[in-house]
């Protein structure tokens, strides 16, 4: 059975996701719905970034990946549909992908004069999706584009991303040193959050291979009063 | 496999959600077993049965949909088993069901006396979803009642629902004109919400074809300190 | 098909159990995915391990139990398989299956030196799962060891959790009496939350047999300015 994943910012309290899943479901029978994330900042593309890079790699090759946070629906904005690194995507072409490496198609979805102009996550991109999951060839979706709209890029020593547990995440590689952050400064990195005792600062090597700034047992934003786009740097 | 919705009040945090689940797998180890939205504001009736409307008719023919925002639980109110435009529901019969269309079949479940008084979604309602899904014919699951409790009608004019990104959605057509609600005037409906600047207000026809005030990247029900039953006028 | 569930104080919006499941999937591509939670207080132990007690068991037995509630991650806590109850599960040895029974095997699962140190769920819990569901025998999944870490044992009389509808849950029996709670009295238990007006205090047996405080149609929580660790006395 193919894979279908969903990530969205449409949170769990409207039925949105579910009227996608529907959609899904009524189109490709067979394909397993399986959840990234539905709580995704509201039209945080940045962060809907972050969250598919760090997902979307675990899954098998040829997964399909169906991304709506969507602040320009029914703008100008391309609905598309890509392959990278040999997993399907439908999405806005507003950035999202930009963190996934660079694509070997992109094709542009049609959108049916039909469709609402306030919900292409139901009308336009889980339609597209369960295509793909039915066996659909990625070129029979739409006309060949060119390229995928870019994430503006972060500079080095940037927290790019703050987690729920509060942890400030940087795009600093693990470097051992002296770093300042806000008017703290911190040694690392330590071998893990346990380096120290509950309630203090730690800088360690995050999951995904950079720098990042925790409290144990707490919450490094809240303590810091920081978020994401503040500095960490290497003294 | 037969396809079991679930929608609740139950949040995501203390496994009620993960009890009925296991219920229904236990019962009906081929069903396959979908979320429509956990996150309804705890038990309103109203905003539920608007969720079920926007989600179940996406599902396929023959889907089982289990309803538990069940404010009356352990009260008289009947548990129910109902068709209705071919797929088949399982709730309290609170009025949950009552923006769906007339029901074909309407039975009343029986309450085990072993049931809890607090928790008929793992004691009454996933069992009986569960029967359904696994071939059960409607009408073995119990006695035959007449219809349904209705949902109180909202007069035409009132926003019947903020959804999470703050939109105001009302019961109006989308016909164009000028409309009043609160202190503000609209002119509409716009093509899409990209009608106007970021953070400026926009009267859209919604994906439900009704209209709906929104702020651009923004809340319309933060801006106009409103929410369900405020008054949109045509004027 | 096999069943693994998943519960975790991860939350919905970082895509951390977005990659676990890739993780589940690509490891043991027939598996269902089922959730039990994932908002869980972060780090809370003691409510991580009601959840589970209140959940898994309705699950068939054989089902695999993947539990990622791990403030310790990274210190010397061993991260565990065991069998309980005709169940497995996989999780950090910190209390968290405590309140399941005696386990008739426990095995200490090896952590890969290429893992990192603040997501084992993703590097360490989840491909043991993943071994699990497709069929390794426990014992394959490391050494044996004696025992499971234990939960703190609350006395009697003692508020042991607060649900998402602000109902206080005690671990006394339904004995019929008076009770005190904070300042107030209540006679019970109750047949259930109906048996007072809206807005009232009452004290039912909740779903797990034990005496539970609520306020119809509210929180007692709220009302009483009580939590977890709260006293509940039968006078």
């Amino acid at each position: 059975m193919s894979v279908i994943t969903l990530l969205t910012d449409f949170g769990d309290q409207d039925g949105f996701v579910g009227a996608m899943r529907g959609v899904l479901l009524s189109r490709a029978p067979g394909a397993r719905l399986i959840d990234i994330a539905h709580h995704v900042p509201r039209g945080d593309v940045v962060k809907a970034a972050r969250v598919l890079k760090r997902a979307a790699p675990c899954f098998p090759t040829g997964t399909v990946h169906l991304v709506v946070v969507d602040p320009g629906v029914g703008s100008s904005r391309l609905a598309i549909a890509a392959e990278i690194g040999g997993h399907r995507f439908i999405a806005p072409d507003n950035g999202v992908l930009g963190l996934l490496g660079a694509p070997t198609a992109v094709h542009a979805l049609p959108i049916p004069a039909s469709a609402s102009t306030t919900f292409h996550g139901r009308d336009v991109f889980a339609p597209a999706a369960a295509a793909l999951a039915a066996g659909a060839p990625l070129e029979t979706l739409g006309p060949r584009v060119d390229g995928l709209q870019p994430l503006p890029a972060a500079s080095p020593g940037v927290i790019i991303e703050v987690d729920q547990f509060g942890n400030l995440i940087s795009n600093l590689p693990p470097l051992p040193g002296r770093y300042r952050i806000g008017a703290v400064e911190l040694d690392g990195p330590q071998s893990s959050y346990s380096a120290v005792a509950s309630g203090e600062l730690v800088l360690v090597c995050g999951s995904e291979g950079t720098l990042e700034v925790a409290v144990r047992d707490g919450s490094a934003a809240e303590r810091l009063g920081l978020t994401a786009g503040a500095t960490l740097t290497r003294i």
